[in-house]
This record gives structure tokens, C-alpha cells and sequence, in this order.
């Protein structure tokens, strides 16, 4: 059997993961809270598995009134109202959501811009339908885009390009500025947009999360996703969802439909339930602000050099004062083994490993967890 | 934007089920049960869902204890254990398993064997890929395969040959004979073998289920599918698993971990929790049993000609008698809106909408429902 995808491991989170429980480390490493999702979610949850009649296929699409919760928070946040029956699909999680649109729009030979670090999924997706992914880097010390050199990298023949914010794994987050450069650059090409915003909740220092949803020129060529998962600290849950103008949302749904055909009714019921709370994610930015502004504080007198972070839950750090010999890799493996904090090296997010030495944090966790794990990060 | 599936509509199961919905229609169209998963396992995701750390991403291959009761079932009825480290992968129901073999197997100008009739979703998650179809049609009345017609198409291009039995929709199933033959004929072939067995629980007039893994040759060439929403009623939460050998197992996560990542995390933790109770699946032939032999009752004095059903919870008829003048699809309609009773037509699960004059009924449903049902066709 020759293997479709040879160069392609065990993802670097689940990698970590393991090796974080095998050393005993406290997790910072792959993206997910060690609390609970909102009790009212969780009772709404078990209510929804003990009603009668729930238990059966959701609608293809999503429950419809899981996509009228959606459509209306999208038009509170981004002044947009999308359609629920034609631009909205429930998804097994943004990774589903991110897969079924990559198979439904990308054929073989195709190019998909993808500006780096990107998540580890985005490319091994884009080669699995025989597309050919075009890497452009964010630029040190703050990772924004060079829209000059996306410009360049933009062909007759580029099907989509990937965005992310705020990004994972650095923080940092478009502005709107970006998004009309954005436009204009995209503006009379064929180029579609798949718009990761899987943490729109959480962006810091008082501004607002810009989604594509509300830039109407973008907006018209975007595939947009976001997550339940990380809204509602419920990542084992995998529940997300894709707005997108209805010719694309046709497409989506045309692949989705055989990707997984539909998610989870309970589990919809449950989110359509909380959904209109809008207190439960408009206490997010401050929620999350504060564990940002605690872990850096925690990580003040250490060596570790911190990048700014202005919107999701990660940290990144760089670590050249405290190891000047050791890759990021390395770095990674033996804080993780030896000081018991388990990160993430940033070249894991490069297709050809680029090394900055920098490493990532996930502070989605408890105070009193991130106490713990700095008290180690101050021994080094 | 140019569909990479321009010729699939949505899925013949939705569409049915929406015109039974618009017509107050009973609905035997669209395969899933009117009752509810059974008490235990519905209190237990109850309880999962408020367990405190339950909440967050499973291991990508599905949780350990889950993949350990799914090792000692298949061990117990098919008598070769999996290992659940290398040999057994959790994923969104059965679907996505099917959809994740072939994205991990199937490359560009592959050829894949589909006996047909088969489900809907076969052809065009093959043509997705980039793999050629090549159609081997099951013989009529029975719908038995044809082996000369089979080793016929077998090809050096043969990539994969999709099984699929307790069949859906003809209620067709293999005996150990039948797969003595095929694995004879993939012998010293680089063929593989998707077996999608989501009806194995649901096997009639004391046959046991022949599965795959519990033929030493094909076992190791095959990829056998199951789904915890047939087993337990429950075909909204969307949990099925793969049972393979570990360089198979290999490549299915390497596509899995990017298509869906994991599956909910309380979830898994009910199914591990009843999947030991035996009785609940060992009690499924017998249940099911009742259902076909009642539905047959009231049908026999109706102007249907019923085929044989041997496995799964479908009935096909043949309305040459009621209607000889209408193809299978105008039948359905009519059936559905103006007779009250949804079914599928046949031509469905052709790629050339071959018409046989034949509608496929689900029998999963309560006995009220099928005597409401019957006493609407009785009217024919
Ligand atoms: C699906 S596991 C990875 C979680 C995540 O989003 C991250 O750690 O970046
Ligand atoms: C995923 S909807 C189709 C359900 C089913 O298996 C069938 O009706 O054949």
C-alpha cells in the first residue's frame, strides 16, 4: 500500500499530548480547557439525550433551529443576517467544516495560498484533493500578512486562500484594513476565501473580532467557520458550523453530506438552547483576557521572550536566552520531559520546519493550573 | 465556480423525508427508527454529559476503553480480536469511515468495484478522490453477486471492492461460501476491501452474521465498518468505527485526524459503558425478526410483491401490479403524497437510475406505525 499522504505523522497536539501524559507534564500544549463547558449548556445537553425523539438523523444542514440561533448572533456580532436555509451547514467541528470545503471547491491542481505558521491540518487537506498548496510567510516579530507578497503569490489558477484569526498559533488578528486590502486584491480574480475564525470570542484589549462576514466583498466569495468547541469549552463535543452565500454553501453541503451527513441532535437541540444567552460569549474577551495577562505575568522574570497576543488562547514564547542550541523541537520535548510543562514548537505550523525558536502555550486553563506550570517554567 | 459533483443532487433520503414531511407522510423512506435508544445507554450519556472532564477532545482514534469493548464484541461474535491500539478506529458514524478509507486509499484513476444497488453516498466519495466507479450489478431476484462477473471486472487498477451486507436496500446477505469465493479471487491481487456491515446486528431465521473479520483472508486485506447508530437506535449520534489491520489503520487515521479529528467525547463514554451488555445487540436479530415478519403480514394481502428480506431493516417491493405504468421515482412520489407512505425508489442506488419497478420500505419502526402504514397501502 502505497500511503496518499507519506510524509504525514500523528498531528503534533495528540503528540504532545501523549508524551505529556507518558512525563507526568502539565498539558500547555495541545488547544483545549481543563474546565467545564457552561452548566446550562450541560444540562440542556441532558435534558436533549432524555427527550423522546431526539436521537435520530439532525436535517442534513443542521437542526434548523441551531441555524436561525446562528443566523441571528451573526447579524448581532457582524451585521450580517445569512439565510439559515441556504448559508448555513452545521459541522462535525471546524475541522469537518474546513475538510468538506477544501474536497468540495479544490481539484487537482489547483493552488491554495496558505499564509505560514498555519494550523498542521490546512495543507495535508489541500493535498489530499490533489491541490497544491502555495505558502506565504507572516512576517516577524508580529506575524502579520504582507499583502505585496500574497499579491504576488496570487495566480489565475489560486481556487481559495486560507485566513485565520485571530490566528493560531501566534494571536495575532486582521484588522480592518486588511480585510479591504484583502478585497481589492481579490477583487476580479477567482479566488475564494475560507476564513478560520474559530476564536471570535476571544480578542483582547477592547477590540472587536473583524469577520469576513462583515466585509460585504469578501463576504460574498467566503466560506466562514467557527467552533462550539471553543466558544462553549467544549472541544470533545465537535460541533462547528460554515456560513457561506448559497452557490457555496451548495457545495459544501454537496461533500458534507458524504463526509459525515449530519451532527449530533442532541447535541445541536443543546447549543440552540444556549446560543441566544449572549452573556455566555460576550463574557469571553475579558474571561480570556484575563488568563493572557495572568500567564504573562506568571511568565515575566523567566527568559522566555513573549510575542504579543491579541486575540485567541495561545502564547507564544521564544526561548533562544534560555537554550541558545537546542530547535524547537528539542526545546519542546525536554521542557515537556524534564521541566513537566508540555508545549508546542512553532515549526510544527511550517511546511518545511522553519525554526524560529519559539514555542506555544495554550493558557485555556484554570489559574490555578497556569500557577502551577509557571512555578516550573521559573526553575529554568 | 465549476461543482466538482455537478450531477449529485441532495441525498435521496433527505428529499424524501422532506416531501413526507410536506405531505404528512409516514415515513418508512429514510432509514432510522421510530423509538428511542434503549434506557441504559441514554442515562449513561446523561451522566457522561455532567461528568466533570468529559467534555474535551477524545484521543484521535477514539477513546481507549471504547476501542477495548469493541475489540472483546468483535471477539466474542467473530471470534479474532483487534488489537484497539493499532486495529480499531472511532469515527462520526459509519459514513465517516466510509468517506475517510477512501480519501486514505483511493488515488486518482483507481478503480473501485460497486455491486449495484448501493448506497448513495459510494459513487460519488469514490469520484471525489479521483477514482473511477466500475459497476458489477447484484442479480436479480435475489440480489446475490454474480462472482464471474466480479473476478471479470477485477482489474490491476482495482484499488478497493466495496461489500456491503446485511445489504441495504435489498436486505441481501453473504454466506461464508461467499466470501471463501472472493477471497479467492483477490488472492495475489493488490485489491482492498471496504465490508460495510452497519446492519450486522440485524441478521433473520437463525443465520448467524457473516462478517469479514471472521474470514482470515479477507480480514487482512479489509477495512469492516460498524455503527453504534443501528445497533443502539440511535442514528442521530452519529458513532461508527473501523476495524483493519494496522498498516490499513495506519492511513485511515492519517485522513480521519483531518476530516473530523475525534468523535464526542461523552458519547464514547456511554457506548463503552453499555457496549459489555450483550444482551442488548444479542437481542436485536429477534426484534427486528418480529418487525419484518409483521410488515410482510400486513403486506400480503396488498397487490406488492415482496422480495426476500435476510438481514438489515429494509423491505423491497415490486408495484408492477399496482402501477405498471410508472417508473420507480413517480411511484414513490405518488405513494408518498397521496397514499401517505414515504418510501425510496430503487433507481436510487443505480448510477444509471436502472428502474426495476421496485421501493424500498424501512421496517424500523414501531408495530403502530407499520399497521398505520399498512392499513393506508391496504387501500392500493
Ligand atoms: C484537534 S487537536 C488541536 C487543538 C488545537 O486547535 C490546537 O492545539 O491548535
Ligand atoms: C444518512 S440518511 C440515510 C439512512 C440510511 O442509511 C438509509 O436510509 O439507507
Amino acid at each position: 500500500l502505497v500511503s496518499k499522504l507519506p510524509d504525514v505523522g500523528t498531528s503534533i497536539f495528540s503528540v504532545m499530548t501523549q508524551l505529556a501524559q507518558e512525563s507526568g507534564a502539565i498539558n500547555l500544549a495541545q488547544g483545549f480547557p481543563d474546565y467545564d463547558p457552561p452548566r446550562p449548556l450541560l444540562e440542556a445537553l441532558a435534558r436533549h439525550v432524555l427527550t423522546p425523539g431526539h436521537q435520530q438523523y439532525a436535517p442534513m444542514p443542521g437542526l434548523p433551529r441551531l441555524r436561525e440561533a446562528i443566523a441571528a448572533k451573526t447579524a448581532r456580532l457582524y451585521g450580517y443576517t445569512p439565510d439559515p436555509a441556504t448559508e448555513i451547514t452545521v459541522t462535525s467541528g471546524a475541522t469537518e467544516a474546513l475538510y468538506a470545503v477544501l474536497a468540495a471547491v479544490v481539484s487537482p491542481g489547483d493552488e491554495v495560498l496558505i499564509l505560514e505558521p498555519a494550523y498542521d491540518l490546512y495543507a495535508p487537506a489541500v493535498r489530499l484533493q490533489g491541490g497544491v498548496p502555495v505558502y506565504v510567510p507572516l512576517l516577524l516579530p508580529d506575524f502579520r500578512p504582507d499583502w505585496d507578497r500574497v499579491a504576488a503569490a496570487l495566480t489565475p489558477r489560486t481556487r481559495l486562500l486560507m485566513l485565520n484569526s485571530p490566528h493560531n498559533p501566534t494571536g495575532a488578528t486582521l484588522t480592518p484594513e486588511d480585510l479591504d486590502t484583502l478585497a481589492g486584491l481579490l477583487r476580479n480574480t477567482p479566488t475564494l476565501l475560507l476564513s478560520d475564525e474559530v476564536y471570535e470570542h476571544m480578542v483582547f484589549d477592547g477590540q472587536p473580532h473583524r469577520s469576513v462576514v462583515g466585509q460585504p466583498e469578501l463576504r460574498e466569495r467566503a466560506f466562514v467557520l467557527s467552533s462550539f468547541g471553543k466558544t462553549y469549552h467544549a472541544t470533545g463535543w465537535k460541533v462547528g458550523y460554515c456560513v457561506a452565500p448559497p452557490a457555496l454553501t451548495a457545495e459544501l453541503r454537496r461533500v458534507h453530506q458524504f463526509v459525515t451527513f449530519s451532527v449530533s441532535t442532541p447535541t445541536q437541540h443543546a447549543l440552540a438552547d444556549v446560543l441566544p444567552d449572549t452573556d455566555l460569549y460576550d463574557s469571553l474577551p475579558g474571561f480570556y483576557q484575563q488568563k493572557r495577562d495572568l500567564f504573562r505575568e506568571l511568565l515575566a522574570p523567566t527568559r522566555f521572550r513573549l510575542l504579543p497576543v491579541r486575540g485567541g488562547y495561545f502564547q507564544v514564547a521564544e526561548f533562544r536566552d534560555i537554550a541558545p542550541d537546542l530547535d524547537d523541537e528539542s526545546f519542546a520535548r525536554r521542557l515537556t520531559q524534564e521541566t513537566g510543562v508540555a508545549v508546542v514548537p512553532i515549526s510544527a505550523f511550517y511546511h518545511n520546519r522553519q525554526d524560529h525558536r519559539l514555542v506555544r502555550f495554550c493558557f485555556a486553563k484554570q489559574d490555578a493550573t497556569l500557577r502551577a506550570a509557571a512555578e516550573r517554567l521559573q526553575q529554568l
